[in-house]
């Protein structure tokens, strides 16, 4: 008898669920059906500021997979379809056509939880008015760039400084707009440690974005038809088009109605294999609460990639294999114009918030030798347990080239090397991508001789 | 009493040594002399590429501390002063002062060798003749440079397909010129496996440089006054200025002589605080055998990287302290214009040679999300063993982007990761700097497929 694999949601998680399954069974032993809310599948949430910032032309560009696509490796995919309801007992859907404007139930024997994220969004008077935008999915960022893209459009208000902030500021500056970015923190990117956030704040400042930190919006202005400002703690900011870039949270109240738990961090709780507290039912994506590996804690990371591998991992394991998703480290990158700025594992507030005893060391380096052209400053911080010399973390701000050591870093932490040992370690060397003592490994050198000296 | 640390060359490994000595010993307390034959101290040789490709303007540039700088940090540095012989009964060693052409004897109560790497230079008819360069010191450069900036110099051959033959040809290529490059074995990059050899004798035809694989010089032809061809088993190739790359070997003659143990790779064999044979004597640098992590050989790795580190382990452990040097997994890059390639770890190949059963895999993969500007084609090739999955090597051609990425695959391959763990890692995502899955990810994943299916 065919088997039926549903799934609730057609972006990341969902599709590469999917599309893992498929490769392990035929459509004869196993159907597997998606329900898409919207009209895309596999789309890159996280391209959507490059698109309005008109480095991409065209949305359709951003979408990895087609619904047709899927189609054609026998995979049912139904957009425009929203999942209202799961009764885990009688092991149904009820699924509403948001064109026809009918529902149906729909029967299943594994179910995937794929439901995304949520952005945050302040009840805050005027957040509805024509102007305010949320940036999520392909059709929030062709209704920003068609907004844009009218007469007399020249000055933005980004409101949040976290990576959304930033790349929406960044797609602002591109365009040529007077971009003012506030944040409630004392520093943008208010998860880093407050040094390393107030070097994100020069960098800004330096690619022309006015900064208000310690401040909070209080609403939004309208002439009448459209925004015109935004009234924050600090007063009012002129504003013909607003960025809503407060961070997401987990999706999961559909996985919590049905009764399945959800942690702690407010995401849907797994397992390493993915599955949830219901049999036979996965979670993936924005909407799981995963492992931190050197905090130990629940996380909710918004991230494709995760998304992606946990896919992967249900797909094998919905179809009678056996694989497992080993939790996060919280490593994530971002560009602001020439900058880029990284961080993984732990910050050092962090790693005090999760009982370790931190030291941590901050150098200047160079992404390449003194004297090759383009060689530019790159900031390093590592974090490393005072006892023991281990790494916890690292954020590391600079021009290009910057961002991408952070993954030497991750694979360091990952692996619970020491500050000391990491300093030894054989990266790659020729002066036009490094000098001979890496920035990385600088950085790591001074954390352990801070370590040495502690001792 | 003052003791005193004699160090027997004044680059990389020598001056970290006395760099690192002297911060942890006051003049009063350790008096530290380094001889160096010629002119310069602490002088990137791998920068000279550059400066023969006119990116560099000044042979200065490349000299990160002057003598100056070292003496006012009270250490002795005496260019154009040679050390003859080494009797380490005496604890003497017969310096001769080049400019002045006089002898003397000098004591030392410590002895650092750091002699670095001579060039092979092979026998050949006309290999002394006019225009004819090896390309090992600052004044190598210098002269190249002059020549090449005399006028009706249009073609250069460049003998030898290894890192230097590689940066050479970028240089010449950067000057306009006609390039040919000849190497004897059936592709350049003689230590790469074939395939990915291959791939980087199409990336040389790519930027222009006429490529003779299978080609072995056998003499340089001149007009009399200079060279004019470069006679090859395939014929002979006019050549205004030929420049050979045909690698290094340790410079171990002086250590031999004063009867220090060499290892079997011919470099000056130490243990792991870089202490050689005799007591109290040290060794750092492109001189030195060192040892291979994967293969758990003794190899001997011209390198400036590693040079720093082993001249600061021995700056330690000669002034009481404890460091070791953990060894080398093989790490290296390079560029040709556009085209970036690197390794760690050992090629198949090398992972034969060292009785290990590997399996493999090779993917084409993009240096950023598909959609973002700038999105290049990365190979990847990954090796594995098959037994147990675990990482032995990686090597990458590809456009900006490629090289660095190289490090990851480094500190996973120094922990003795499995393909599949490593396939789940935690790395920086964001659309400008990678895809969604970043290709060493890609690659893991199919090696790792490849292990289980070899069950």
């Amino acid at each position: 008898m065919t088997e039926r694999l549903a799934i609730i949601g057609g972006d990341a998680g969902g599709m590469s669920a999917a599309a893992q399954a498929r490769r392990r069974r035929s459509p004869d032993e196993l159907e597997i059906v998606a329900f898409e809310r919207g009209v895309y599948t596999s789309y890159a949430a996280c391209g959507l500021p490059y698109f309005v910032g008109d480095l991409i032309d065209e949305p359709r560009r951003l979408v990895a997979r087609s619904p047709e696509k899927f189609r054609e490796q026998g995979i049912d995919v139904r957009t425009r379809h929203e999942v209202l309801a799961v009764d885990l007992d009688r092991r149904v859907l009820t699924v509403r056509d948001l064109d026809a404007g009918a529902d149906t139930t729909e029967p299943f024997d594994q179910l995937l939880v794929a439901t995304g994220a949520v952005p945050l969004r302040p009840k805050l008077p005027g957040v509805d008015a024509p102007g305010v935008f949320g940036i999520q999915t392909i059709t929030d960022g062709v209704g920003l760039r068609e907004w844009l893209d009218e007469e007399a459009m020249r000055t933005a208000v980004i409101v949040g400084g976290g990576y959304i902030g930033l790349e929406m500021a960044e797609a602002m500056v591109l365009r040529g707009m007077d971009v003012t970015l506030i944040e409630m923190a004392e520093q943008p990117m208010a998860t880093l440690d407050p040094d390393i956030g107030a070097h994100v704040a020069e960098v800004l400042r330096g690619v022309g974005v006015t900064v208000h930190l310690g401040t909070r919006a209080e609403g939004f202005l309208t002439d009448g038809a459209r925004v015109c400002a935004v009234a924050t703690s600090e007063g009012e900011i002129p504003a013909d088009v607003v960025v809503l870039g407060l961070g997401v949270r987990p999706n999961a109240a559909l996985a919590a109605d049905a009764g399945l738990a959800i942690g702690p961090s407010g995401g849907v709780a797994t397992d390493r294999r993915m599955a949830t507290s219901a049999e036979g039912v996965f979670a993936a994506g924005d909407c799981v609460e995963t492992f931190h590996r050197v905090s130990r804690r629940p996380v909710s990371i918004a991230l494709g990639t995760h998304a992606n591998k946990q896919g992967r991992v249900v797909g094998i394991n919905a179809t009678g294999g056996y694989a497992t998703f080993p939790g996060v480290i919280g490593t994530a990158v971002t560009k602001v114009c020439e900058y880029e700025i990284a961080r993984t594992g732990l910050t050092e507030r962090e790693a005090r918030a999760a009982a370790f005893d931190p030291v941590s060391a901050t150098i200047e380096g160079s992404t390449r030798a003194h004297y090759y052209p383009g060689s530019a400053s790159v900031t390093v911080k590592v974090v490393a347990e005072r006892v023991s010399g281990r790494l916890l973390g690292a954020q590391i701000v600079g021009r290009e080239g910057a961002a991408k050591r952070v993954d030497v870093m991750a694979a360091a932490i990952w692996n619970e090397m020491t500050a000391d040992d990491f300093s030894q370690l054989d990266l790659g060397y020729a002066p036009p991508f490094s000098p001979v003592w890496d920035p990385v490994l600088i950085a790591a050198r001074k954390a352990a001789d801070a370590v040495a000296a502690a001792r």
